[in-house]
């Protein structure tokens, strides 16, 4: 297969590089991620600023395509100008967990979202952990999944979002299905004055209030990889048939 | 009802003016929005660095707070810290249709979306328009809509995603409740060459290639307003239906 890997953690980020490991023995491989970290930009997209583009290597192990824009972007110009199509496109392996709303804020998930805007089929992978990653096992798994995709009765673009917990395969309990959790975080401002007398604001997230064991969140919390099947049409059809039969003046 | 007033054009912008305009005389508006324009900025929000927040006029029609940060950043400091609970946050009205995939690129629904996630109501309104903006018909639409919402059949929370043609009243053809429209766009990546011989590129979405006509995209082309329900959960529920006994080896 030709795959396209990108992220949000840029191109020098580990767990891209561990993903090309995995990946590039058995598939063409070719990189095209942001120059420097874009974490939470959300499926931003760059339309003020050109973009520029540098062929960047790792040391002897790839070179690739180092984008001045955002996860979107990346997906968007390797496709239109600098790679053309491919067979699947994977975005990550991002450091830190990206589920229930982080969702909506994540620039790996919108990586792959825009993949299948494009028609081609895509995984967002994430490692649920902010300290003492290791990519291996996530790197191997999604290795493996890619090779038994192919069997799943999948459509001919779809977007999964995998969560891979950070702990040694033999603590994984398992692959779980999931939802996306959509109860709000935990979180609160932190009010800061800065050495001038000015006040200023850190954003906290801080805990997952989500109770609904078919989410993504909880599935990760027990200690399962988390697989969520996500769509880009975010049209509420229930509600839309609730409304159908109002009549709107003005 | 107290409304909390924002958009991604900029406190400063024509577009939320009028609305502040429309809305003041029946209602307590709050005012926080970006202190400059972040548009296409998709549901990012701001957590590698501090936001600031200023109080600002715009002369004798209102004050309000600009904060450095983008559309949901203003709602969710809104809520948090300097405003707490309103009735309904309206985010816009933004200059420019914010209508099929370009809802995924939006900060103007963005900040509606984030409203929903904290439990309020939201409305994101946008103009379609690009020049000769008239923003008198809309705002005059929002007001209306916003004293008949309480009779339509709405769950607690609800995001209302609203596009207006920028066309005189008679002329304009009527409501049409809406899909989001889920092609992707015709576009491409200027190459150009910078004074210095470097390459860059200017990424440039041409036009809209959907024809369903219960999409957003068509009503609005047609001179409707377009009103489309929107949800803040990506999972494709009918994928996740058809991968349920999957059982997934590692």
């Amino acid at each position: 297969m030709k795959i396209l890997l990108t992220n949000d953690d840029g191109i020098f980020a580990e767990g891209l590089c561990a993903l090309y490991r995995s990946l590039a023995l058995d598939h063409e491989v070719v990189v095209v991620a942001p120059e420097a970290e874009r974490s939470a930009v959300g499926h931003a997209i760059t339309l003020s600023d050109p973009l520029r583009v540098k062929i960047v290597r790792r040391g002897k192990e790839f070179w690739g395509y180092a984008v001045s824009g955002t996860p979107a972007d990346c997906v968007k110009i390797a496709f239109y100008e600098l790679v053309g199509p491919v067979d699947l496109v994977i975005s990550g392996i991002n450091r830190g967990a990206n589920v229930g709303i982080n969702v909506l804020y994540s620039g790996t998930v919108s990586a792959a979202t825009e993949a299948t805007i494009l028609g081609t089929p895509a995984l967002a992978v994430s490692l649920a952990a902010y300290q003492n990653e290791d990519y291996c096992f996530a790197a191997y798994f999604i290795s493996t999944l890619v090779e038994e995709l192919i069997h799943w009765p999948l459509p001919k673009t779809f977007c999964l979002n995998i969560n891979v917990p950070n702990l040694p395969a033999h603590l994984i309990k398992g692959v779980k299905l999931t939802r996306q959790g959509t109860r709000k975080l935990k979180e609160r401002f932190e009010k800061r004055v800065d050495p001038h007398g000015n006040i200023y604001y850190w954003q906290c997230g801080e805990e997952f209030l989500e109770e609904d064991p078919s989410t993504d969140v909880i599935a990760i919390k027990q200690g399962f990889i988390s697989i969520t099947p996500l769509n880009h049409d975010l049209t509420d059809f229930s509600l839309l048939q609730t409304l159908a039969n109002i009549q709107i003046s003005y």
